[in-house]
């Protein structure tokens, strides 16, 4: 296993190019998104909501707002990660409800974990940091797909450069209290130069240091 | 590896006893350190240092820091992921120099490159989301770390359920351009009543939506 994660993440790379006409099978894309679904999350909110995009002219739509990226029309799967914005008025009492459904509790067994929640999100609203801490998890379940995505073979390649407003707009995220943090191409690479470049990265003892 | 990946997603757990007696091989750590090394950042930036704690004292140290919490001292490994805070003075110098170093090329074909990322830390930095930006980056690596380390039967806990500043004081990142994001626990589970508890995850149609 150890020589087949690094073997995965080293064959890798940010794919620019994907061959149009090659698809990520069910059950691989399935264990993509479910890998994201079993992401952790601070406090076990899962603040985020995944939006996988298949409509192709809401593709083309996102296209224009990605600076005419090929990889948006092109990759067999595009996810969107998002996150809520209802964090005050749901996000705790969700969690709490979830919790004592799974684990057949009652909601007044959970209130060692409602002070705590409620005090987190209180102090990160009162400093500023709330939005920003909420959109920080989403980046938990994207290195989660580009692994699950890169052991299947699955080319990917996450997205930061988009208009953030423009794809909140076209996928309307606003009325359902969300909004666009990243996304992540997945699919296979096509002829791309990119593809047979060195990777770069810095040497180990550079990024790792034990003390 | 579709079925190993989600049994290793679904049985892994936020360990929060850690069995003291029971070390993760070096074969192991290493993996999981290189796995995240090799995370993909933002155009490639590597924004991060991963310090990994062996000594007793500081680990000691940490855990007043973090509220008590035995994890702390207990855990075979303890990983804080850290941010660069010279990302304006270095950053794009350092990328320019690695890139032209390992794929044999000169730094003056790179302008594309150097555009794109000046560019863009500007931009961040006017307004004002460099600094969250950065810190975003490490739970990319966070993620993968959580993946590899659970792929390998290795228990695991993110946390950041402590103070930054505390943190950043007592390993003196400052002096080092860095700052504190996020710990993560790695080592064997204890006695651990949380260990039994059923898993609380929202269901796939609840996260993922296709369009």
């Amino acid at each position: 296993m150890q020589e087949e994660i690094i073997k995965a993440l080293n064959t890798r790379y940010a794919t620019k190019v994907f061959d149009s006409s090659k698809k990520i099978s069910e059950e691989n894309i399935h264990t993509i998104l479910e890998s994201a679904r079993l992401s952790p999350s601070s406090m076990g909110l899962e603040m985020w909501k995944f939006i996988v995009i298949n409509n192709t002219e809401i593709r083309a739509k996102l296209r224009e707002a990605g600076y005419g990226q090929t990889k948006i029309t092109d990759a067999s799967h595009l996810v969107l990660i998002s996150y809520r914005t209802d964090i005050i008025e749901n996000i705790s009492k969700e969690r709490l409800e979830r919790t004592a459904k799974i684990q057949n509790k009652n909601i007044s067994d959970l209130e060692g974990l409602k002070k705590m929640i409620d005090g987190s999100i209180e102090q990160k609203n009162k400093d500023g940091s709330l939005e920003s801490w909420v959109k920080m998890q989403s980046y938990i379940p994207l290195g989660i797909m580009i692994e699950t995505a890169s052991l299947l073979g699955v080319d990917n390649c996450p997205m930061e450069g988009f208009s953030l407003d423009k794809v909140d707009e076209i996928l309307e995220l606003k009325n359902k209290n969300l909004k666009s943090a990243t996304m992540l191409a997945l699919g296979y690479r096509g002829e791309d130069p990119e593809s047979k470049r060195t990777k770069v990265r810095r040497d180990f003892n550079d990024v790792v240091e034990f003390i």
